[in-house]
């Protein structure tokens, strides 16, 4: 508990669970917990810092079967799953035999976060930044987004009763401006560009003082949600960490997330603190993170996205040097796939384990397959990857590559005839 | 265990967990286990019989989260989750309060069967024929289908590393055959309506013995998955049965299996045998049960479905008589909404609760509304409805209907003009 100035500017009581202060990822300087996100001292950007006590399996395994399970370890009040949500999490770690097979690799798990509740991982994320928000003052739910992003606000707010603003390009294709429209939040169609959309957020966020644009003056809190896909994995392979894993990177948020929720497991002793490597996944067509990996640069230099894997096109990654960091200082590494590839990785996952992820899952199915092609991922270890929406999203990708295997009429002739039966 | 003469001709010990016989729903009649599906002595539809022993609900609660924790009650190998399968089940229970308030009623739930592996209940049905298949030595899954079905064949036979053959008819939307085409099946084409392509299974299940249609030739066993609907309901509401459920009729199987489900765990003492009431659900274009319980009749009259909610329109519904049993039984009733009633249930759960169902949904919502303002509905029973699809998959009956509120400069100024601040 600590008191700040809430958006509202009324004086007030908070309580974030564990969290206790935001603490700048550049300088270290420290800060109450408030709606801020970047470092007063040099504009870093702030992460949540925590005190968490004693965490014990027993308590998070009694939990509900949510992220809220693991309340403990997130900056959420105690009391979080009183209020309606949309409960996300717990989503199925599929042991992938048969994709492990087709790729001559030992052990494969997927983390199919298709199955959460609006169908991708900022279902998470926006959970927490939700009840942080709550916490904080605010009383409308916002983001700028192309896709995923805008699903999980509207039905998060619709849920919760809240008002929400969601601002998307106008040139968004019809089918995610319609999975947003649905949820009858306030859907802005902005002419312009991603870039001009995230631009108009800022400025928004700074005027109006009880909007909690998620992944903007809320982002410290909304972000520690892709820790649970960590604490989700860990729990799920009977409290133990895998030896490697591969994260799609678009922002770079979610890997760094991942490895803290590794992290944070081993220090409070819910795992062994076993090594693991963490692999970074980029489209070939907004690869700026690999790049810089792969010329040993620390710093990433902003690239113009051009790839059908759209829920990962940014092109100036703000997490880009901690994820270098991340993949650098657990021994893995970061690959880049085509289009092309993509695409096989989505029909690769589906055929062989019935999954039918985005773009970004083919992103990660289709790295995976290369890293352990050039031998930077090992094939005897275990690895998971993590899909983080689903192909119901980006039917767009796929549709020019597969079709019925015949049309024919009406007779069990003619079906036998195109089986070659 | 019983010995049958398996589909392959070799004789074998099958082990279908509590199942014993196949018993005749009209004149009674049993035989063993087999892949039959309607009485040698009337032509009456078979259904599976069971002996459970005692059955503990500290078991149950011990099992995984999918629907084999009630494997005890399917007709099953207690193995059945040792092979690679989806899954499926263990899907939100969601307390609709927003809903419940917009409907002027005391307490809703939503059971929200969007969040399965292809997000529908039909992963259940088809995790149980697939189950039992294997088990009567069926090497190939099939089915015809127009939407749902196809997805969870093709993607529960790509899981399980088997051939699927699923067949549409060639008019289908793209957006449907993309789904189920991805998985790589052998997805045939047929240039007829779906009378013909079911014609058409019936033909080749026939020819083909290690062919399991799962609608067809072990519609028995397929069935049994939708009692697992009911099974989760009692369980996540601490194991006690709701005053009042709403289902959606197609084939009128799911509603009746709902109501099997309920009368086991009272038997069986795992819930208290308290009075509930079943309500039927159709869309107004396709309402021959509707039509038959409004007019007191025993059976239904077939009618030509015309009705945006396709995964309803069956025009001949097999279980129809069986529905009018169930809901006289238990004193519900059984109503129609129109199209544009259709419409508006998606937009209203969507809405209050961020849910976005497909278009059977919205007959289920659209229908409680109508049962509570004709009085049907007790509005200070407890209210279940169960939502079985995702609105993803329906995005066509929704599309004149929605968009963004306003299409803006990219200026904070107009952004808020557009909102009225």
């Amino acid at each position: 508990m600590t008191t700040i100035e809430a958006p509202n500017s009324a004086q007030q009581t908070l309580d974030l669970g564990p969290a206790r202060s935001l603490v700048c990822r550049e300088c270290g300087h420290q800060v109450p917990l408030a709606a801020e996100f970047a470092c007063s001292e040099c504009f870093g950007p702030l992460e949540v810092g925590y005190d968490f006590g004693t965490v014990r399996r027993e308590d998070i395994e009694a939990g509900p079967q949510s992220i809220w399970r693991y309340r403990n370890l997130l900056p959420v009040p105690s009391t979080v799953d009183a209020h309606p949500n949309t409960d996300p999490g717990c989503t199925r770690l599929v042991r992938a035999d048969r994709l492990a097979k087709a790729l001559g690799v030992r052990r494969i798990w997927v983390k199919d976060d298709t199955g959460n509740p609006t169908h991708s991982f900022k279902d998470r994320v926006v959970a927490v930044a939700l009840a942080a928000a709550r916490e904080l003052g605010f009383k409308v739910l916002a983001c700028p987004s192309t896709g995923n992003l805008a699903n999980a606000v509207a039905a998060a707010a619709a849920r919760a009763g809240w008002e929400s603003v969601v601002l998307i390009p106008s040139s968004l294709e019809r089918a995610k401006i319609l999975t947003t429209a649905v949820y009858d939040g306030a859907l802005i169609a902005v002419d312009g560009n991603y870039d001009d959309v995230n631009r108009l957020a800022t400025e928004l966020a700074a005027d109006h003082e009880d909007w909690a644009f998620v992944n903007v003056n809320v982002r410290p809190y909304y972000a520690e949600g892709s820790k649970t896909l960590g604490y989700e994995v860990a729990e799920q392979l009977g409290w133990r960490l895998p030896d490697q894993i591969v994260v799609p990177i678009a922002s770079g948020s979610q890997l760094t997330k991942v490895d803290k929720g590794f992290r944070e497991l081993g220090e409070l002793g819910l795992v062994e603190q076993s090594p693991y490597r963490v692999f970074g996944a980029q489209a070939t067509g907004c690869s700026p993170v690999a790049a810089a990996f792969k010329a040993g640069h620390d710093v990433v230099t902003p690239v113009k996205p051009d790839t059908i894997a759209r829920s990962l096109a940014i092109g100036a990654p703000a997490d880009g040097p901690y994820v270098l960091d991340t993949v650098r200082r657990t021994n893995g590494s970061i690959e880049n796939v085509s289009d092309e590839e993509v695409v096989e990785g989505i029909r690769l996952l589906a055929r062989t384990e019935g999954i039918f992820a985005e773009t970004a899952g083919g992103v990660t199915v289709a790295t995976a397959k290369k890293l352990i092609e050039t031998g930077q991922l090992d094939p005897d270890a275990e690895t998971v990857l993590l899909i983080t929406g689903d192909g119901l999203k980006t039917l767009d990708a796929v549709q020019d590559r597969i079709g019925p295997r015949a049309t024919v009429p009406p007779s069990a002739a003619a079906v036998r005839e195109a089986l070659g039966l």
